[in-house]
């Protein structure tokens, strides 16, 4: 998927809203494990509850790699029903990989080509020629980390370089030489929204994704407030409190009611922007 | 497998190999393709013929996720086949993860449990709480990303920092809080063999994973005179200077004899050092 038609989309659904596919099956309602592929069937169900209040989905892909072969089939035919039925909707295999060039090669084919991904996130610790053969493939994205939600980004994303800057801004700013708005975003945890106008300086024209509103504490608001641009240039993400809202037999109805909260909260910002 | 016990494997076999299984279906030998899984039966040809001069196997996890479920399957029975067969032998899955907590967690769950390796490779940029979850597991290792053995290492792990050190070297100090030598490696690029003596005094103790002899160019009597201690500390991987040696039927006995004569060398190495 291209700048423009995730623009569009964005637009026409007035949401920037990311469903986060973290799908654990020791938190998934227990009338699912009597089915072939409980992870999936739970998936689908989240998927057609709250595609239409949705761009984007994320599913992370630890938690399939646990299940090992079993999980794999299972994040094969989530992401094989998503480009199916919702072809529109902007895949992010949240993979946060990264090696040497011919590595990082292989990774790409696995997420772009295996599993048809649009994007995936990637870790900058080892540099350009680890990120760069994820940017060589047409309408795909690469997804940089470059300030995470976690408590203990401040360890190294943090730490000030003799640059004057800090880590994090360091890692925008090289990135800015290898890619572009049209194929790479950058990860900044919606838990540093002092953060966010910073990085907007850095990255004016670049899309976000936000994860760490819900669960994790961050507003979405001041997200809106610091991080959007004028073409909304965010995708927040929510798993947990969409996903987990509810676990009847009719999960997926209050999954789609929380989806539609967040919607309907983001339809409000992109008019308060003008962006709608 | 805990520190002593792979001490001892290093003295009695008198080695410090680690063959890298980046095994791709593109340069294995064509009469394979015709098994039912190329993959494994030529990873399993591999590791007969080098067991005796390794102690360590690292299947470059990136190379069996291209090929989705398939591969996640030969990439199973390839660590089940060490497991079984070779159970002294220390396997290290090369798959360069970190993540927030929860997830880390998973991905810990995926390579220690689902597939029973002794050590992952980990990227340092999300800190403390990406890296803690793998260290929870007993006798498992993190392998943390130090200074790599890429060109581009030098976009950030040596970028300078106003604690007057490298980033690789804050990370190294950092991550001295959160496990020992018991619990944690470090992968050091044996390209930056100059950096090694540095290195050695930061972490005298530990372990280092040196991938970069061979096909990357890197000295293996400069790493052993920069980087042995007095446990030798040290495990160097070789891949495809090994792995693809030949490409007849007879592809595993030229395999062995590359295999030997590293460990030739490493025996050499280790009598110089009075380890042996």
């Amino acid at each position: 998927m291209n700048y423009d038609a995730l623009c569009e989309q964005i637009k026409r659904k007035r949401s920037f809203l990311c469903v986060g596919l973290d799908t654990d099956i020791t938190k998934i309602p227990s009338f699912l494990l009597k089915e072939e592929d409980p992870v999936f069937e739970f998936n689908k169900r989240i998927i057609d509850a709250t595609a239409q209040y949705a761009v984007a989905y994320k599913p992370n892909i630890a938690f399939y790699e646990a299940h090992g072969v079993s999980g794999w089939k299972s994040l094969e035919k989530t992401i094989n029903y998503i480009n199916l039925i919702y072809e529109e909707i902007f895949v992010i295999a949240d993979a946060k990989r990264g090696d040497i060039g011919n590595t990082s090669k292989m990774y790409a084919r696995a997420f772009f080509e295996q599993l048809s991904c649009d994007a995936i996130t990637v870790a900058p610790y080892m540099g350009k020629d680890s990120v760069s053969p994820f940017l060589e493939f047409s309408n795909k994205w690469v997804i940089l980390l470059a300030l995470t939600s976690n408590q203990s980004a401040s360890d190294f994303q943090l730490l000030e370089t003799k640059n004057d800057t800090k880590l994090y801004e360091d890692v925008l700013k090289k990135s800015l030489e290898w890619g572009n708005k049209n194929n790479l975003m950058y990860v900044v945890g919606a838990t540093k929204a002092d953060h966010l106008k910073e990085i907007r300086k850095l990255v004016p024209d670049h899309f976000l994704l936000i994860p760490g509103v819900g669960a994790q504490g961050g507003s979405l608001k001041e997200v809106a407030e610091n991080g959007m641009n004028e073409n909304c240039g965010l995708l927040v993400n929510s798993a947990r409190s969409i996903i987990y809202a509810d676990s009847s037999t009719d999960f997926d109805r209050m999954a789609s009611k929380k989806a539609n909260e967040l919607q309907s909260e983001m339809a409000q910002l992109l008019r308060n922007h003008r962006i709608v």
